[in-house]
Order: structure tokens, then C-alpha cells, then sequence
């Protein structure tokens, strides 16, 4: 009943301008697909043929809209509008262009193309922003590749953390910084530490991306706000180490590694159960998980058990506790079950916390843009999450999407994507006024 | 400080009579392994060139001592001391020459060589037997390679399920009727469920067998004397089926196939100690335990999950309990996990009682020869059950035995092997005397 201080010249102009924009967008997505493709599904390898063409079509997009292009030493693509003033923090807009194999073409993807759009939609209403405007192609975010998270924005920011450099990746064996090198970049820089992007030069690190669970879709909404990133911790290689046995071996004698990796996800599942329980989200995946391919069979007891392990939560506390109970419990299944359990090497991520300014800002944006959102805990680790941890403000929108993602059925709506950018453009517009 | 009734000349004659044939015994030994070689360990695979390898051994040493030798439409092997009555039930002794891949040279082979000691220790004592006393040397007992147990035995019996003669060999696909053929059998014989080995014509059937678990280590004793052999259910090839999601995705999205194998694994496990806390011996192995080696990864919640099942127990009545439990279980966990169990072919083997007359018999050739033994339930399956299954009185006698089967490290002392032929050639004497 109340009149709110709208200006709705203003607010249809910004949908309108975004909208004008449609079919380049929709062709820039299918340019994308087709020079990625590999079915079923895209794949933009990290570091190596799929990537590559990412940032050369973004690079390509930039140039011929006359923006200003440039990569740094871990290639990541910077496509810039520049602003008034060249020395005021800036606002980048971004996310990573590569993708797990045979995955979907929008992960990653539509967070580069949303500052893309951001960017047009300024210039369309006119705009000279105040700071330069960066839509950020990340190299490197998909950890399948080397078992490392958010390489790219990591070594953008100098925060890679030693021994990163060396990791190979998991189907070729190449070298991390040898593969960087061949995609244009400076690996010493990295290893160097230096800094491409300053904390402090920095506004704001926005990231659009697709949902990856069906939150949305649940929901019937376009668009979420993030509430924050979850951190993680990974053992990429862990083992369990047995004795193979004949089948019908009794109880007593036996040291099944299999059964001790069935009791340690169970026992996993029971931790996550608890915390959700308690009001503390996180997510537990035991993504590969097997006996040993070349020794197992029916009338075998395994001796040798192989898995993958992500924990992620938005707390690390959750994190720590979940980490301490879980290496309680494997000693005891190790001294029940007379198994060795061998982690492996571990990595971790940090929690990503959104800043609570920016979201109220674009909670705002959305209210007068006429959009519904809801408030949605990322399920899964963002680059934002690494420009979180170097002290950048961030936020994230998430856009409406069909069967997850990671897969060639991802299915994004570009009305839903383009409500997304219109959000953002209210946003940032404002920011750079 | 009573008097038993021994007969000490005679007792010591056996024992004597069975030292002596040391010598060859480990040399044929030695040629069984030497001719099936394939580091590390031996493989005399199913109709393959291993198992053709150890028959044609056998004959040649019963040829060379001038036993009677023949075969079945099976290719089973039968080396036999012929007795003053032709047509007096005959005694049996034997088990089965063909190994897993990669196995040891005792499993299987000691029992066939055993019923040749046997008969040579009826020779080196004068004794002319009543009846025909065979060592058997039977096909395919080791369903590792066409997932089917007792072949051999059953194709002698006149018992193979139908549908047997179709199954292929897991390595390298050959159908199990051409590969009898290719070994010198008949399967359209086979197929017409023709009898080569009539029940009411055999006396008893005898196998002497490695243990397969370290019970005989643990207690100290050389030989065991068999109290049954399980009877199973098999799933040799299981699958459940859910739906690849990104990691990040929420607990009530998931449709996780490895939680669900797990959580099958661990009920099972459940229902395994329920079971033997209620007095009941049986074992559960699931050998083959893995995610899709094609699509897994760090970062990907499992889709599909394989299995294979191996339940066995004693009594018929503990496999179709647990089997039912289970049963009911797995449409528990579909509904709570949103997963389908897709179990494929079921195989089964009956529970194979002892005769208690025959091991009563060995519990005194035992105690007259002065060798300590242990009552033990037959870890794994035997050909004997099949035997028993058709209606012939059986007994085993277990043989200390090291490390376990299957593997190369089976480690049977040529001393314990010769207590157990010890113990089965007073047991033979008196009933063909």
C-alpha cells in the first residue's frame, strides 16, 4: 500500500537493455558448445585444448566490441570497460570458462558471459562508470582435472599454496605449471607469489552461476542470492589397505577392505546426518570408491580398497569437527576390522563468506526489478570462495537450472540467466554511477 | 591307562607304507606346478591350458604305474586300482585341478594326488581291493572363471542346471560348452543330462583339500575332518542404479549408488553377525565393490555402483532367512535412497552334509594312526557338495595350510599333507579289505 521510492523509468530501462541482448548471448553460448564439444557434452580441459577456446572466443568477444582484453600469468582473461577513474577499486564480474569432462556448457561459462552482459547494458544506458568494470574469465576452477581447487583465481590473487605447481593432471600426467606455460602463462610468476590482483584494488568479485541441485527448480524461481560458500577439505587418493582372502575365510580371520570402506562412508553419512540435524549444512561425496579392478572378483575376499573423499560445509568449525570425528573413527575401524587406512595426500578449500552489503544491495536490486529470489547456501565451491579468503567482497547469484550440473543434460533457461544479469546490472549500476 | 584296541603293526605299516611315497609325491607336485607357472603363483584355468595341463598329468602317472585311466564327457579324469568285484560300489577320492588366476598349486590338486597315495599305499601293503578305488581329477571347480559352481561334478552326476552350458568365461568370453569340447568332453552329453557317474554306484566320495583359512595354524593341528560344506547364493554380477549429481548437491537430491552399496554392505555385515552370535557359521563376501571406473571422479556424486554377492552358510535354512532379510532390505534402502537395485542373475549350491558313518570312520583311522585332529566346518564350497547333493555319502579332511587359498603364498607342509593321506588310506583299507 505504501509507495516505495522506485524510479521505474530507470528499473524497466535496465530489464529492457538486457533484454535487447538476448541474441548474442544465445549465440555466444552455442559458439561456445560447438568449439567445445565432445559428446556427450562439452569439454574445456583445464590448461589444454577445450579451455583454451574459452578465452580465445572471450577474447575474441572483447575485441570486437572494443573493450579492453588482457590475461595475466596463470591466463586468466580479463575483458574490461574502463573507468572515469583508472585508480578507483574496481568490479569484477566473473567465473571459470573450463568444464569437468563430457560436462554441461553453463557452469562456469554464464558467470563470464553475466559481466558481459553487465558491461553491455551500462554502455546501452549510457553509462561511463566511475571504475574500471571486468568481466573475469577464470582459468583452472574444475578440480577434477588436478585435484587442486580454484587454481586460476588462486594464482591471480598469489595465494596458490606450494606443491600445487607439480600436481599432474589425472588423465594426461602433464605438469600443472608446464601446462600453464603452454596456455600463454608464467609459472615462475606464480610459484613467485606475485600478485596479479590486489585485494585492495578490488570493489567487488561477483560471480553468476548456474544452480547445481534442483533448489530452484523446487522452488519455481529464476534466481537465488548466495549465502555463502562451503569450504572444503579433500582426500583425492585415500586406500585401505586389507588382506585378500578365499571367499569362504571366516569372521575372524578376515581383513575386508571393502567392508571397512562400506563402514567408513555409513559412518560419514551418519556424521552429515548429525550435523544437518543441528542446523549445519554440508555435504559429504565419496566419488570414487571401489575395490581393486585388477585383483577383485566373486569368490575373493578384497584386500585393497580405493576412494575419493569431499567434505564441504559453510562453517569451518563444522569442518574441523567433522575432520576430527571422522579420523577418530577410522582407527577404530582400522583396529576392528585389522585394516590401514591410507589417506593420502589432503587439500582443503576455505569457507567462503558472502559480504552481507552486497547481498542486501542486490536483495534491493531484485525487489525493484520485480524478480523473485530466495537466499541459497552455494552447494558447491566457487572461485568466489578464493577472492573471500584474499579479503575481496563477494556475492554470487545463482540462475534456475534442470539437472545439475557436472553432466551434458545441464539446462539453463536464458530468461532465467538474463534475470540474473538484470539483478546484477541494477547492482552494479548503481555501484558505478 | 586303558588298553585300546590298536593293532600296532598295522597302524605303523600305514604310516610307513605313506612316508615312503614322499618323494614322488612332492616331485609330482613340483611338475603340477612347473607346467601351470604364471608369476607370480599358477593358473590351470577352467578348459584352459592350465587345467588340460594338470589331466594330462595325471594320466600320464597313472599310466606309467599301470593303473587304469579314463575320461568322462566332462573331461574329468579317473585313475583307478580295480577291485575283485567290478561291480561293488567303489570309493572315490579326489577334487579339482584347475586353479583361480594366479593361485596356489595345493588348492584342489592335494586332493587328487591324496586318492593317488592312496592307492599306491593299498599296492605297497598287498591289498587287493573289494571294490574300485578311484582318484578323481575333477573339471572347473573354481567358479571364478564361468561363475558357475561344480561343473565337473555335476556334468558327471548328471546334475548341471540348465543354462550352465551357455555361460561364458569371464576373461575371455568362450562359451562353456565349446570349451568342454575343446578339452576332449561331450557337452551335447551334458546337455542330454546323461549320468557317467551313478550315485548308488559310488561307495563314498573322499576329498582331501588345503584349508582356506587359518584355523589349523591357529589350534596347531595338521588336518581337520570336515563337519559340512556350505551351500551359497550368489549375485555374481549386481548393480544399483542412481543418478550422477555434481558434488555439491544436497543430501535430500541425492540419489548416491556407493551410500547404497555401502549401506547394503553394512547391513549385510549386520545380518552375518545376528546370524553367527545365534550360533549359525556363514560369510558374506562381496568381492567386486566399485563405482564406474568410466564416470567416477572427485567431484561427482556415484550414479552406479556394482557388486558381486557371495552368501554361504550350513544349513539351507540360514541362506533362505538371510536371503529373505536381505531382500527386504534392499527395497528399503531403494526407497530411502531413491536408487534401484538391478540384482541379474542369481546362482546357488546346495548345503553338503557329511556322512556321520564316514566321519566317525576318520575320527578313528585318526586316533589309530595317533594323529590329532579338529572337527571344522568347510570354509569354502567343495565338489563334494555336489556329490552329496546327489545322494553319495561324502567326507573331507582338511590339511593345515598358511596364507590362505587362492593366492600364490598357499603354503601346505608335505608332512601334514601325508598325515591327512595317513589318515584316509586306514580309513580306505578297512572298508575295501
Amino acid at each position: 500500500m505504501t509507495a516505495t521510492a522506485r524510479t521505474p523509468h530507470a528499473d524497466t530501462a535496465i530489464a529492457q537493455a538486457v533484454a535487447a541482448q538476448r541474441e548474442w548471448v544465445a549465440a555466444l553460448f552455442d559458439r561456445l558448445a560447438a568449439g567445445s564439444r565432445d559428446e556427450p557434452g562439452v569439454t574445456r580441459d583445464t590448461y589444454g585444448a577445450g579451455e583454451d577456446f574459452g578465452h580465445r572466443l572471450l577474447a575474441e568477444h572483447g575485441k570486437a566490441r572494443g573493450l579492453a582484453v588482457s590475461h595475466d600469468f596463470a591466463a586468466n582473461s580479463y575483458v574490461t570497460l574502463q573507468g572515469r577513474d583508472a585508480s578507483a577499486p574496481r568490479i569484477l564480474m566473473g567465473s571459470h570458462l573450463d568444464s569437468v569432462p563430457h560436462g554441461g556448457n553453463f557452469d562456469g561459462a554464464a558467470g563470464v558471459v553475466a559481466g558481459l552482459v553487465v558491461i553491455e547494458t551500462l554502455r546501452a544506458l549510457g553509462i561511463a562508470p566511475r571504475c574500471d568494470v571486468t568481466a573475469m574469465g577464470v582459468r583452472a576452477e574444475e578440480s577434477v582435472w588436478f585435484q587442486v581447487s580454484y587454481i586460476g583465481s588462486r594464482s591471480a590473487l598469489g595465494t596458490l599454496p606450494d606443491g600445487a605447481l607439480e600436481a599432474k593432471r589425472i588423465d594426461d600426467g602433464r605438469v600443472l605449471a608446464a601446462s600453464i606455460d603452454a596456455s600463454g602463462g608464467d609459472s615462475a610468476a606464480i610459484r613467485r607469489r606475485e600478485r596479479h590482483l590486489d585485494p585492495a584494488t578490488i570493489r567487488a568479485f561477483l560471480e553468476v552461476h548456474i544452480e547445481q541441485a534442483p533448489s530452484l527448480v523446487e522452488s519455481r524461481l529464476p534466481v537465488a542470492i548466495c549465502t555463502g560458500v562451503p569450504g572444503n577439505f579433500r582426500y583425492p587418493d585415500a586406500r585401505i589397505v586389507g588382506r585378500h582372502d578365499h571367499v569362504g575365510t571366516p569372521r575372524r580371520f578376515r581383513r575386508d577392505a571393502a567392508m571397512a570402506g562400506a563402514e567408513f562412508a555409513v559412518m560419514l553419512d551418519r556424521l552429515w546426518q548429525e550435523e544437518e540435524a543441528n542446523g549445519f549444512p554440508m555435504a559429504v561425496t565419496l566419488g570414487r570408491f571401489h575395490t581393486d579392478p585388477a585383483v577383485h572378483g566373486l569368490t575373493t575376499v578384497p584386500g585393497s580398497f580405493a576412494f575419493s573423499l569431499d567434505v564441504r560445509a559453510y562453517d569451518p568449525a563444522v569442518l574441523e569437527r567433522v575432520e576430527a570425528k571422522m579420523l577418530a573413527e577410522i582407527r577404530e575401524i582400522e583396529t576392528r576390522r585389522r585394516v590401514t587406512f591410507e589417506l593420502g595426500a589432503r587439500a582443503s578449500a576455505a569457507v567462503g563468506p558472502v559480504d552481507p552489503v552486497i547481498v542486501a544491495g542486490l536483495e534491493a536490486a531484485a525487489a525493484r526489478q520485480g524478480i523473485a529470489t530466495m537466499p541459497l547456501g552455494s552447494p558447491a565451491s566457487h572461485d568466489s570462495a578464493a577472492f573471500a579468503a584474499a579479503g575481496v567482497p563477494i556475492a554470487m547469484l545463482f540462475v534456475r537450472n534442470e539437472h545439475g550440473s557436472h553432466n551434458p543434460l545441464e539446462a539453463m533457461e536464458i530468461d532465467d540467466f538474463l534475470a540474473a544479469c538484470t539483478i546484477l546490472a541494477d547492482w552494479v549500476m548503481r555501484e558505478v554511477a
